[in-house]
């Protein structure tokens, strides 16, 4: 039972990481998506979830299942590319674990599952890594901690608060805990730290979820700075894209991974969400800001850039597409990853060519149909008089 | 780049536009599925979605994409079918695309999106046309205008309020717009006219929303009656069509189409909604009301006609199939053109004769398991005696 099982299911996870990928052709011209998810929870390693020895599994069963590998940041290192995955355990407890590619399509886990340094202010789940290699030296991964809400009213098994927890690393290996973000607002998800200094200090791009916001009138992905990360306080929060009725964003949205600098720009992707009859659906969408202000859009291409697709429609949450991780590669190209319905991880392949191009002549979201038709119709006459 | 990409994209969309569809047999004998969806996203002009200059546009990307080819109203017209599509660009904002057909199966769009002239109280978003060839002379479009919420809470940019705009035409081209429906009821959705004069006046068919409600305890599909289309009030909404506890339009329903005049009454479509633990469920309903006063429900089949199937069953807003185009032929063949999951459309082909049998003899929703059980066992014993 135990040496039979163990070799058909090594056979098929070996034969599930060998697959070769395939690009969807022909596209959208945006961007390309590939044929299959990169990351699964069937890709983490079987020593991960299987007990190997025959006297204590002798069934050769499952011993501590994984769910699902999700929203995971993303970095390159010496022509390396690196997905700190959110992977679930069956108990819904997210934690991260390393995989690693040659050519940022076809990734393989490595090492073991991170056990992360405690805070006094213990955590109950983690998730949705961000990883940015700051000029300071300093990679840093930012990611989300949630506990149990300690105002929930009795009977209420379900209320938590988000913060931003830190960690940071030369390595990939060695990581030392920071004490989490503190913010005006109350609870954040979904922080991502600016590559660069500005103005001498640390960026952050925050999603204040309530308390005291700055400008605008619903929220939205903002700004804020802080000196120090080894105890990083943001003192005021300024939103630097707002949500908007009748949008993909309406109902909130959220930074993806950290930008990308462009000779034009710096290069955004993130998360809109908006309401349906059916629960929320989120959509990826990018924008860009200028080079020397941070601060400023610079393109707001209208819509979104990636929606849930075939069978990325469905999943643990479906009707989700997420970002957290992007990577642009020396030759120009650049690596897309996103969750689908919170289960599997894909790529979608662009250039930042493509990509600004994208941001620059994609008219900007003209908020009624009246609009959106008078921009299709210019399109159209143009499109008619060659 | 521009010339290859160009050429794949084309040979892809001409051969969707000339995929021949097939009937799935043998169906359930009440109306015939067809296999493929018979617009979507991919069916729309390319000069629709692409900038077509090479100059402007190297990468041949998308310019301004479409998500969505949804909710369509449909009219005969000398021996042409045509389906006035809900589009919807990746910006979520909803037009208005005409398609034609000569065989009530196979469409393909035609002209230019429908610049809607505008009305003083400017609507974001504009959907769901229903279109009704009145006995005045004119075809009537009524669809739903959502405008944001003025009373929409500081921070919450997702309320809206909806109401029923309407323009007329002769020819399908050139529309005028009428002032919106005026109504006891604050919002308007899913409101149909009736194509013939009754007492002398229009009929249309509403669903309040809230506010006063003549009769019925919870709302549903009303009657309202208004003199003069060019500036449409109804006084009055009186149920026709009530939502029951524990039925297919347990939570609310809405008109579908215009009715279809048959010998033995007054043949509707509709939908009807419940809640599930995973959202909304839409399915497609019918009806019949007498001939001479269609105030008078005459047969009410119980439970739903269409459900989602298969694929049908996931989209941008999954578990919906939604209608407001029926077709009656010359020769008696009817087209229910529905969408599912806001995302495709689709034909189920059926005949008046048909349809009329399904209303007379599918027995009425007896309202509890008990009574169900009851009336499937007087058909089984009927069945087991023969």
């Amino acid at each position: 039972m135990f040496k039979e099982r163990k070799a058909k299911v090594e056979k098929a996870h070996a034969e599930l990481l060998t697959l070769k990928n395939e690009p969807v052709l022909p596209g959208n011209g945006i961007y390309t998506r590939y044929k299959y998810p990169i990351l699964t929870a069937e890709h983490t390693p079987l020593d991960w979830r299987y007990d190997l020895n025959e006297t204590t599994n002798p069934y050769f069963m499952e011993r501590m299942g994984i769910n699902a590998v999700m929203n995971s940041g993303a970095i390159r290192i010496k022509g390396k590319y690196y997905l700190m995955c959110r992977i679930e355990g069956m108990d819904r407890k997210s934690f991260f674990g390393l995989a690693e590619s040659d050519d940022g399509i076809h990734f393989s886990f490595t090492g073991k599952p991170l056990l992360m340094p405690e805070n006094p202010r213990k955590e109950t789940n983690s998730y949705d890594m961000r990883l940015t290699q700051h000029e300071d030296g300093w990679i840093y991964g930012i990611y989300c901690a949630e506990r149990k809400d300690p105002d929930a009213a009795p009977g209420d098994t379900a209320s938590a608060v988000a913060s931003a927890a830190m960690i940071r690393t030369k390595d990939l290996e060695n990581w030392e805990r920071l004490p989490d973000l503190k913010t005006p607002s109350s609870q954040q998800r979904n922080v991502v730290l600016h590559p660069e200094f500005v103005k001498g200090k640390y960026l952050l791009y925050t999603r204040p979820q309530d308390g005291f916001i700055d400008t605008g009138s619903g929220g939205g992905i903002s700004v804020g700075y802080c000196d120090d990360m080894t105890d990083a306080v943001i003192e005021r929060e300024t939103v630097l894209d707002e949500k908007i009725y009748h949008t993909i964003k309406e109902v909130k949205n959220g930074a993806g991974a950290p930008p990308v600098k462009t000779d034009e720009g710096w290069l955004h992707i993130a998360h809109g969400v908006r309401n349906t009859a059916d629960g929320l659906r989120y959509v990826i969408y990018a924008f860009m800001t200028e080079l020397d202000d941070p601060e400023k859009l610079l393109y707001t291409p209208g819509g979104y850039l990636i929606a849930p697709r075939g069978s990325e429609r469905v999943g643990d949450v479906s009707n989700v597409v997420f970002t957290n991780g992007l990577i642009a590669d020396d030759d120009g190209r650049l690596f897309i990853y996103y969750a689908s319905s919170d289960t599997r991880m894909h790529v979608a392949l662009s250039t930042v060519g493509q990509l600004v191009d994208y941001c620059k002549n994609t008219p900007a979201d003209p908020l009624t149909s009246h609009e959106s038709v008078k921009q299709r119709l210019e399109m159209i006459e143009r499109n008619r008089s060659l």
